[in-house]
């Protein structure tokens, strides 16, 4: 099936023996004992971590010492056993939140890894793994790192059925047949690469919760939950299920679901303490309700804010937290009607709930007010509620860029939300300072994300797909970590040190989100994709249909006028200063323009371009771009092994062939639409 | 699961007791005895179906008689029992051909229906059971009656794990989870159907041969086939299977499928030997080879010809025959490729083949050249090939004429179809006379049809599309019946004789072609659906796609240009008559304009009207006359009993709402692209 000791499957944790002697001779002074200060499950995996990854890379076996002596790792925490409290400063009490931790060397070539708890020490062993691979010189090491969201988490699509929706890299890791896969080694390697890149909390489950995972709260399915949740406890990540709100029905035998009927609110009560009977350290649940079809609190004319705190009350006795999606919109609208707009959806439906939510509610807002597009405005709701807990969700799943067949790399992507201002608390409110805490008082925030990866040999489908899933680890920790730095860092961890490559690689990865978005929907009016699968273009694939998803084209002009002027007054759910950047054409920045106005093919963007033109020349460039990246790509072949040079080669010419699908047909749909030719007379069908 | 009792299921078999007692008394004083001239399956159930249906109507139970007593009907062949050769005229040897039966009265008031085989008795007892629920009076009867054509075929699309292909009356009627359903009486009721109104033949699996389908020539299902064909045969029907080409490969461990290949042709010569074995009467085979991804002798560059003498020498021997499907062409097509013309890959794939193909192949060849379509031209194909059997093939499921949830009637569309004149014999040269035989001499030809059957109560999900399925056989028998006779028998024997009930229905149905055609896709060109399952406008859904179907609209105008002149050459596939008329702008009629040229939006049609006015104008009417199509229906409330009542008023509530999408979607679409407004001003978004 897959080869687990592959260069795809390693993923970024390659390990490669260090043939380089000036790197080795740098550490090997360091490396000849290991040293627990206290034992636990998590803390017996950094142990497992560091001494695999020493023995790899130098092949050295770190021989355990059971006191501090020269050249030992010492793996402690702040409450580490008594004997050893020399070793630690306790004043680090201050400086380190619950999973930081420091790494320090000493005069008699002693490494401190100290984390305020054991899941710390897990991530300075897999720094220092880290470290090591990018070839980091050793004696300058001393440092104190802090995760800056406290949240750091993943969602999974996965179907009991062993379907993945939304899913590009093969099936589930965990289902098949409506059973567990009972893969274990490959759910523990899973949560390796996890944690290594710092996430600590998973919903295994898809958010859609169909008849047949209704049941993983049952005892049926129950013990094999604690499995998985087990195996990533030991790396300290904390499981969550995504539920079926109408539970109480479809299990308990209930005729309702309303969350304020007593019966109902028992049943969950009675099922949280089942659940927590069999996994004590179970982190919560994420729900989607009146959402696509799925139950909720509407059905009974109850507030989401009645909804989640019903649930909210029955896991609070157990310190479980219920994370509740604001994805809620009309989904059978009528594309006759341009007055509703479903980017204003999730503001109007929660933000008037501000402050009814219990502490241990957290709403879980999308990026961007529609749905994980290529290119789209952020959330107002953003910074918009003071008083309500949020996670920022991510989409590492390609949906609508590529599906892990075509390049497309999207910390760049997000690094614009994170930075986003939204002015909440006047200028320098960035979005990332929302969702980490610092600017309300929330007691649980941080960042989530649908996640990209399957039981594919190289888990996420293109190999190169690895780095949008390392990057969101990365920057879930610290959001202030530069594109670059994090694709430095994957592409040395995966494909090793050698300058080219690091170079090459790097620059395509941070170049291609900006290449897919020329070649596909242009100037943020998103979709055009083909309906219920979303791959290929298909400009009128959602113009005419029930979604809420349009661009209105017309043979003079095209977008969405979501003004308040004049449109639907999407822009006012801003704060003012985003409200008037957005709501005026002239400041209106040319890549959001078709998610804000309507305008004629020839009105000019700030480049100087009509926007005709400009579809045109994006399309045709777009094209150029990705015979570009395959083109270095081959010109790689000789330093990168085969496995991994050929399955990346193949997505790559197929998304040269499909970039040109898209070009086409993008061109073609707007010339025969506007009559318009190219000003410089380019092949248009 | 489906009432065998209820009115939806017997479909136009009702037999409902005659309350009219002028028209009893008409009858009665013939119903007092039966006798059979000769005995055999087909006798058998001739007998069983007159006796029934003598005893449903009039409450008579017909005595067996040994001798020709008064009131007596006799059952015979012209090979009757020497002793009832007195009864016998045989000199209609000579009129009769082997379908066809005479049925007359006599001063003894008896009536003798006499074939020149068994078949023909049991066509004459449904046609006397016709004439008896259509209340024509009985002393005027003394005639013969042939079917005009000798293969009256019907094809079922269904696989074995239940699904139909292209189904919209619900699961198979035969298979389910992979093996015979084994509800034979309903296969019996389906045979009844048939047989009633002349069908002779039957391939019940789908043309898309997969693997478990495959598998259905082999011992493990032949016994089964065998039961499913001793069920038809009873009835006249024979049963045809299609198989799939590559078996010898899949089947039969060989390493090719090559039609030259001496062990292939060994093969299936074993292979027809194995089925005859089971199954004496088989028919032969239906073959899609080549065409849609299906295996095929293209694959050893080999012939059309080569694939099919192969089949057809193997079932030779043993009376079978080879239908061997036309519809052949590129589905891999590229969109942006302007001159290759999916229409013209039937003819340029055979017309240079006619003449080597064997006397017991025969091609089979769709009403039009693309596909089933609402409008489009006809296949130039038939005619063109003198030395070559074909036969015509109809759609009756209707895929792209609104899936049996449109009330969508399409005897007309066949009529105009059969009586194209080809001119291939010169002027006066119809479709009709072209598989019928008269023109050319073939040893096989006729109609045959893609079914539109299934396990619903109702047996085509919509109840008034029983009457395609009715009006197609009617057809095969005698495509000189008009529409409005097959519509009034249909009604009749469906819903009784009530004149106001009679003369709405027929309304109703004969008007439904050109109402659907009206809000759906204009003037010929076709298309413009959702892809995959064809339902619902999507304009440009096979527009940026492989298929070869486009519209090519554009700022300025619409349509595909398949003439000689400046186009795809299409035109000049027909008859030098029929190319004058297609060529020529001035000449080539509306309803195919766009089939067969590119015109602006502002070509005025012959009905004085713009492109873009017919558009819009044909849009609103066909929305207008189906709420007039439900308007009608419910004004029969009280003369038609609740169940089929309720059922025809759902599908009928859907097309109203259906065909505002489908006006709303083109109508959009087409002012959004040329910018001309509508002349009446009525609401287009």
């Amino acid at each position: 099936m897959y080869k687990r000791e592959g260069t795809e499957y390693r993923s970024w944790l390659q390990f490669d023996h260090i043939q380089d002697v000036t790197v080795s001779e740098n550490y090997i002074p360091y490396l000849k004992h290991i040293l627990l200060g206290v034992e636990s499950p998590v803390m017996l995996s950094a142990k497992e971590e560091l001494v695999n990854g020493i023995s790899s890379m130098f092949s050295i076996n770190l021989s355990e010492s059971r006191k501090v002596e020269p050249s030992t790792i010492f793996l402690g925490t702040l409450r580490s056993h008594e004997e050893f409290q020399e070793y630690i400063d306790l004043s680090l009490e201050l400086e380190l939140n619950e999973d930081g931790y420091v790494i320090k060397t000493d005069e008699n070539n002693c490494i401190f890894i100290i984390g305020k708890t054991d899941k710390g020490v897990l991530y300075g062993v897999f720094h220092f793994l880290r470290l090591i691979q990018t070839h980091r010189s050793l004696p300058t090491i001393d440092f104190i790192e802090n995760p800056k969201n406290q949240i750091r988490m993943l969602n999974e699509w996965d179907n009991m059925d062993g379907s993945v929706e939304r899913g590009y890299a093969g099936n589930s890791l965990f289902f098949e047949e409506n059973r567990f896969v009972g893969d274990w080694n490959r759910i523990k390697d899973y949560a390796r690469m996890l944690s290594s890149v710092g996430i600590n909390a998973i919903a295994f489950n898809n958010v859609n919760v169909h008849e047949q995972e209704t049941k993983l709260i049952t005892p049926e399915f129950l013990p094999d939950v604690a499995k998985v949740a087990e195996i990533f406890g030991a790396y300290g990540i904390q499981t969550f299920l995504s539920i079926n709100y109408a539970s109480p029905i479809q299990l308990g035998g209930l005729d309702t679901a309303d969350p304020l009927d007593e019966k109902v609110r028992q049943w969950w009560k009675d099922k949280a303490k089942e659940i927590y009977h069999y996994i004590p350290d179970f982190g919560g649940v994420l729900v989607k309700a009146d959402s696509e079809h799925r139950p909720g609190p509407f059905t009974y004319n109850r507030t989401h804010a009645d909804g989640s705190n019903m649930l909210a009350e029955a896991l609070e006795p157990f310190g479980g937290i219920v994370l509740w999606r604001c994805f809620v919109y009309n989904c059978l609208q009528d594309w006759r009607d341009r007055s509703t707009d479903r980017a204003r959806a999730a503001y109007d439906h929660f933000k008037p709930l501000d402050g009814q939510f219990h502490d241990n509610v957290v709403l879980q807002i999308k990026n961007g007010p529609m749905d994980f597009q290529v290119r789209e405005g952020v959330s107002p709701l953003f910074g918009a509620m003071p008083n309500t807990n949020q996670v920022l969700e991510f989409q590492v799943a390609q949906e609508y860029t590529g599906q892990q067949r075509h390049l497309c790399y999207l910390i760049p992507q997000w690094k614009e939300v994170l930075d986003f201002d939204t002015y909440a608390n006047g200028p320098g409110t960035p979005v990332k300072s929302v969702v980490d805490g610092s600017q309300f008082p929330y007691k649980y925030c941080g960042i989530t994300a649908v996640s990209n990866s399957g039981n594919d040999e190289n888990w996420t489908g293109h190999t190169l797909a690895q780095a949008n899933l390392f990057g969101y680890g990365r920057l879930t920790w610290d959001p202030d970590l530069s594109s670059e730095e994090i694709t430095e860092e994957w592409v040395e961890a995966t494909f090793g040190t050698d300058p080219e490559v690091v170079k090459e690689i790097k620059e395509m990865l941070l170049g291609s989100w900006r290449t897919y978005e020329n070649y596909t929907s242009p100037l943020g009016v998103g979709w055009m994709v083909n309906p219920s699968h979303h791959y290929g273009p298909n400009v009128d694939g959602y113009e005419y249909d029930v979604w809420g998803t349009y661009h209105f084209a017309d043979w003079k002009g095209i977008g969405v006028d979501r003004t308040i002027a004049t449109g639907t007054g999407f822009t006012g759910q801003y704060f003012q200063e985003n409200t008037d950047l957005y709501e005026n054409l002239d400041t209106c920045p040319d890549e959001l323009l078709l998610f804000f106005h309507h305008v004629p093919y020839t009105h000019q963007l700030k480049s100087g371009k009509t926007v005709i033109q400009h579809i045109y020349d994006t399309h045709f460039e777009g094209v150029e771009q990705v015979e570009k990246l395959k083109e270095r790509w081959v010109a790689l072949e000789s330093k990168i092994d085969s496995d991994r040079f050929k399955s990346v080669l193949e997505r790559l010419e197929h998304q040269v062939e499909h970039s040109k699908e898209w070009r086409d047909i993008i061109n073609t749909y707007f010339y025969r639409k506007s009559g318009i030719p190219d000003e410089q007379n380019r092949r248009i069908y």
